[in-house]
């Protein structure tokens, strides 16, 4: 297995290149690119996303196995989780449930810019610090 | 368990407000949260993270069970993954796998934005359209 995998998306405000649009259904969505089969990810699936001002998810859905995380990184919108709905900014993050039904849609008068991401509920073993190994190799930058 | 958790973090910009600082350990990271305890993910774990210019990681670390997910959001920088050194930049996507040594410099004079998400390598069962269900309902926004 590689070590890594990398790709380069470009600026953020040209994610309306992308568009989901998967066969046999009527989902066709403009700013939304997944990164599973780009980098060959194991553990999660991710998507970045960017929705013009009166755009977003125009039906609910629910996870089976997955819990999913939202991370907003621009823009102002509101969300639907069940039957609460919310505002949403930069810096809102949202963890739904496996089950639950949930949607969004960018009620702002700028772009909306978000991470979605998907991992299997309960599948974290260990994290942070417990997971991770201090290697005692100086990096090649020098702090000035 | 909750439907969802969220946490409003501001914005990006004032994501220095945070520090991570571990006990018993010399690590000591200015504009780092950890998602995980905060919203009570079982499935990930995930920082938002900012970088002033000529800062960064001054150390390597490899993850024992776990991917890892870097998205570059903002700014530029360099990243070292083994013995590969390249640039990253808003759009910047790179996975890491276990075991490989990992670490990366704000190398450019604007702050450097990103998102890692570390999750069990190999753990996802389903993903995208066949971990999800579609709602037969409207949702309350309108296209206008």
């Amino acid at each position: 297995m590689n070590a890594y995998t990398k790709a380069t998306l470009g600026k953020l405000s040209d994610l309306d290149s992308h568009i989901f649009a998967p066969k046999d259904t009527p989902i066709h969505l403009v700013g939304k690119v997944f990164l599973g089969d780009l980098l060959g990810l194991t553990s999660m699936e991710v998507s970045l996303n960017k929705d013009a001002p009166n755009t977003g998810i125009d039906f609910f859905h629910s996870h089976k196995n997955n819990e999913e995380l939202y991370i907003f990184i621009g823009g102002r919108g509101e969300m639907m989780v069940e039957n609460d709905r919310f505002a949403v900014e930069e810096g809102s993050v949202v963890k739904v449930a496996t089950g639950a039904k949930r949607a969004w849609w960018n009620t702002g008068s700028e772009n909306l810019y978000y991470v979605v991401v998907q991992a299997q509920t309960g599948g974290l073993k260990s994290s942070k610090l417990d997971d991770a190994e201090i290697i005692e190799e100086k990096v090649p930058w020098v702090r000035t």
